[in-house]
């Protein structure tokens, strides 16, 4: 064996033992207790509270390998762990404790005519592969949403930030034995080797289900070579769509909002559209308060027509996640033809339409096929706490399982159980 | 371009035309009225009726083909149309047409503190692609609970059938057209080159999910050479726990119809686990009636030394699913050991115990991780019909999205939807 096999012979049986140390676990952790759920969330914090030194330290050597690879001040500012982040993570998990335990709820219990009784239970989707970059604080977020729902997780955090996932790991461990629940239910690597994350989405015998948070780049390639199920997000291209018969003010002020109140978020409004008929009332002063804000115009020719200082929008820009001050804007006949171009170039994450009329909301709610569909609402308000999740681990802009933010319910799926008294099949 | 290659880019295009024409109507299907499905559902019945001797000859043009080929009496079985066989098929769209349309309904739709309501809306996957074996009422069975969910289909039938399914086409066209739908909504395959499965297979841009309906060995391959995701049932191998505390008698009827109802099903028991402390009460009466209904018994030591003519059973034996009437028994300390053993041996799909306990059969129900887990009843239960879904597509074994009977809920999921008044993030 050369090196080369020898590494990849290593790398394999590494991440193999982490994989069948994670499905025993995953065993334990699907029947454990509420409470013992809650007690490892807060011993947890506890622990996250005592470590402060060591996590700063740990910190330290990541910032230092960081500032010496020369990485970016905003990927430095990602990676960087303050007291007041530490803060944070402790109520994270205070707040995922709070939350009510999804598993083991039992819903539409029905008599059937044979006489049996038929209904669904909730239950872990059982090991969670979760790969992301640089922010260490996705380590204590991911676990305890995991650990929450009963799923055992293997977690991957970026190269960056090795030192301090590693050092946050082990106050997981402690939470965990606190609690008398195995280590092996949350396990860190301490490897960041791409390698290992080729093994890691490949081994549907050990894990069920991987969940990608990071760039577009990681997240693609992630999706193209898992051997196992990924809910993933890509992009948020998101739409408005002011109706001619939407109030003109309210529609203004929601335009506003969702594009300027966060620029980089996925649910930040990137592309609007307004029907022809108001095109002209309400451009140039919904145009005056971007341009106040240095918003930069994209727009198709009639816009440009209407309001002075706007470049043309081409075919790409109808496509593009810009997460910067750019919007395009494109003047549509009206309803169907602001649908068809919402599914035509939507990323089917978070679309919203302002009108008063219940027809047209009614429509479009059907018809616009994305993960999230608003009326008369920002599309910033798409996210696991504004929705009542609680917390999410990702928003999924799949189709199958989960769509639009995960969160508890999302990582568990429903199992059919059955009730009778010595039934049988006629 | 070589001959392979021009075949190759011909396939390629013949089924990127049939993904593009599916995408592009799986808008309006989505969007259709429960009447309008419910009238190309009931239309197509009708064509049914009209061409019986249409389909009779496209049938004996693949019955002389499989006859030719010596195709093995089971298949030919399976292959052949005949009038009763045409009634069930019209029976069946009409029973879909009876069910409740699932898509559009609104749950959980909740006032937020922001002054938002938040809810889900239960919207249809897309388009689905179907990959099945010889049994030409498969086209017919998927077609109507795909087109009643309001998802597009491509359907791939078997080389045998390819006549009797071009001809079951023709009526499903008939059925679109009557109620004023795109025929695009339902395509079937006209040609049954095993490439064409390999492009279907691998197109996410139009195909949203791959239901395989068939033996293990084409679930396989299309399950590892899939990029897009697939719903799928691999094997059933299904256990019977009789705890101590169960009713002896009801365990006995349980056991002999699980095991002999019939012997070919996914849902029929292939192995029975026994609590030690009852072993020597319950199993030589229950062997008895094995034997007499021919069932081949394979056992443990302890189980040989109960009852006479028990063959060993081996490791390979108790992961094996029979469908055959041979059955596998291994007498277990009690309920830990059964949950370990299932949960090690178990393909997660129906699994029962037979308990008057409570708690015990609370812990079956909630540590068993299968997609049916049963109390005293038998695993022959696990069916679409039995459990109220109407009917079913398949049964799932995968653990993301559904699990279990895979009627018309699950070729939908939910997005979420927001309604607000102008409402903007804070």
């Amino acid at each position: 064996m050369n090196s080369a096999e020898s590494y990849m012979t290593d790398i394999e049986a590494y991440i193999t033992k982490l994989g069948a140390q994670a499905r025993a676990a995953s065993r334990e952790i699907s029947s454990a207790s509420t409470a013992d759920k809650n007690r490892a969330l807060l011993a947890t914090g506890d622990a996250l509270n005592r470590s402060r030194a060591a996590l700063m330290q740990a910190n330290a050597l990541d910032l230092g390998a960081g500032a010496e690879k020369g990485l970016e001040a905003a990927l430095m500012d990602r990676l960087e762990l303050t007291d007041a982040r530490i803060d944070t993570m402790i109520e994270g998990l205070q707040q995922v404790a709070s939350l009510d335990d999804p598993v083991g709820e039992i819903s539409d219990l029905k008599y059937r005519p044979s006489g049996i009784q038929v209904g669904r239970m909730r239950v872990p989707l059982g090991v969670i592969g979760i790969i992301y970059e640089s922010r260490p604080n996705v380590t204590v977020e991911a676990a305890s949403l995991c650990l929450k729902s009963g799923n055992a997780t293997i977690l991957r955090g970026g190269s960056e930030a090795l030192h301090s996932n590693q050092a946050i790991a082990a106050c997981i461990i402690e939470g965990l034995q606190a609690a008398g629940l195995s280590k092996h239910i949350v396990q860190v690597l301490d490897r960041t080797d791409r390698d290992a994350v080729g093994k890691l989405i490949t081994m549907p015998e050990y894990v069920d289900v991987i969940v990608p948070r990071g760039g577009k780049g990681l997240i693609e390639r992630i999706s193209n070579e898992a051997k196992v199920p990924v809910i993933k997000h890509l992009d948020g291209n998101c739409h408005l769509y002011i109706d001619d018969k939407a109030d003109l003010e309210k529609s203004i002020t929601v335009a506003i909002n969702a594009k300027t109140q966060r620029y980089g978020t996925c649910c930040t409004l990137e592309s609007l559209l307004v029907a022809e008929a108001i095109a002209a009332d309400l451009l140039p002063a919904l145009c005056d308060e971007y341009k106040s804000l240095k918003v930069e115009l994209r727009g198709c020719e009639k816009t440009q027509a209407i309001v002075e200082g706007v470049t043309p929008a081409t075919e790409e820009d109808y496509g593009t996640e810009y997460l910067a001050p750019i919007i395009s804007i494109k003047i549509v006949a009206g309803l169907d033809e602001a649908i068809s171009h919402i599914n035509d170039y939507s990323s089917q994450h978070t679309d919203s339409i302002m009108t008063q009329d219940h027809n047209r909301a009614q429509r479009f709610l059907r018809e616009v096929d994305s993960s999230s569909v608003m009326v008369n609402a920002s599309t910033r308000f798409a996210d696991g706490f504004e929705y009542g999740l609680g917390a999410e681990i990702g928003i999924s802009t799949d189709k199958l399982h989960a769509r639009g933010p995960v969160g508890l319910e999302g990582l568990t799926s429903q199992k059919f159980i059955v009730l009778g008294d010595g039934h049988i099949r006629q």
